[in-house]
């Protein structure tokens, strides 16, 4: 039986590390490490300065994962659903060949593997097909908890709910029954667009790491400024990563 | 200044524990440790263990924080403020007599401070009253990423909102436009009188922890199993935490 280790790497701080992913990425025999061509550069490179860190002896060997893009017709389920499967095909052929019987295979993921990532829809796709694989997750640091965390803020309002949500639903208006809006994957900047007078918002980019921009305040006053700085951090690193909180105003900070 | 790391450091299990997590514990000065009597002392255990395991010097003060009970009058806002004000207080004392300028105090956060936890709220309180304070938050693994991890599940279905909610609103009804609904601080196991056909559960307890419990199916099929693995357990001994991800079965399982 082949083991798969998904293993979370926190956003960009090695020190977001834990203890139960640096023992994980030392029992790995094979790395499959996917390749998305040269916009996530600067990922690969922490990638590769975590694995340096910490995995203490050099016998492992590492394999590039050639993703394909994502065709994007106008059925986004649809789209998604095809691209996995063809994900799924590779990552199984991957692991049918690269990898013995009895060894581990690790992936490892940005944040938090149960927090809007595919690899495990993906896996599970390769086990339904038939690949006898023994799936062990572990958790990650994700950018909203280091969002968060660098704000200062607790995410909910006393015994109010948090809602995590996307850029695409976002745009669709704020979902004002809840006390706190966690948005993530926008690549829209859909806060821009919000028509409610009375928010604030907690935003920041590339967390965790040394180019990290923080902006906090009231949605009307800064909305500017981040559209500004992200436009401008765009286009000095070539990709940005970020992710914001949202609430009403009137509810308190805390 | 003084200075105040909040620590998150997981649910239970040590191996969750951050290299930034690590090294806050050991630049602490001081830790304020809340006692919460004799419920919590298995809880207490755990925390010791963690201090024993990765502190390496035994150079550090301990304080026993004497938290008082919440009065539950019938506005539960109003009595968690008051309780929140008594806090306040109680912490403020004992940072400026326990804790000399310019050195760091330390409180550990079971989970993330940002995720269901007053303890930033509380300091945010005695930094309103002027007591000067720099705070930083050090995030931690959450029962929520332990539940998935264990499970092996994402917590978003593609491109969709993940709730975090308490058993209190949840008791109100199934807010069933989301896909994935994640519950809190239940203590009156409100998924048992939901009265969806259908959902499935993914449930867990003592996250982490050597004690651990793991049920998921369809409500409908296992709720009378969790209910009565969640009254045996909490017989054995003497509290429980748990925490469980629901979502329509029709939408698949990863």
């Amino acid at each position: 039986m082949r083991k798969i280790f998904v293993i979370g790497i926190g956003v960009g701080d090695p020190d977001h590390m834990t203890i139960q992913a640096i023992k994980a990425l030392n029992q790995a025999d094979v790395f499959f490490i996917p390749d998305k061509g040269a916009e996530k550069a600067a990922l690969r490179d922490l990638r590769t300065a975590i694995c340096e860190r910490f995995i203490e002896n050099a016998d492992y060997r590492t394999i590039s994962v050639d993703v394909p893009q994502r065709t994007s017709s106008g059925d986004y389920l649809a789209s998604v659903d095809e691209w996995h499967s063809r994900l799924a095909d590779i990552y199984a052929r991957l692991f049918e060949h690269e990898l013995e019987e009895n060894e581990i295979g690790a992936i490892l993921v940005w944040g938090d593997p149960a927090i809007y990532d595919s690899t495990l829809r993906i896996i599970e796709r390769i086990r339904i097909k038939g690949l006898a694989l023994e799936i062990q997750v572990i958790p990650g640091i994700s950018s909203v908890q280091v969002l968060a965390a660098k704000h200062r803020v607790v995410l909910n309002q006393i015994g109010e709910s948090v809602l995590l949500t996307t850029g695409r639903k976002l745009a669709h208006g704020f979902p004002d029954e809840f006390g706190s809006v966690v948005v993530l994957l926008d690549g829209t900047q859909a806060f821009a667009s919000l028509a409610e007078p009375d928010l604030d918002i907690f935003w920041g980019a590339y967390l965790g790491t040394d180019d990290e921009i923080l902006i906090s305040g009231r949605l009307a006053d800064v909305k500017d400024k981040i559209e500004a700085a992200r436009k401008l951090a765009r286009q000095q690193h070539g990709w940005i990563m970020d992710t914001y909180l949202l609430r009403k105003s009137d509810r308190g900070r805390c």
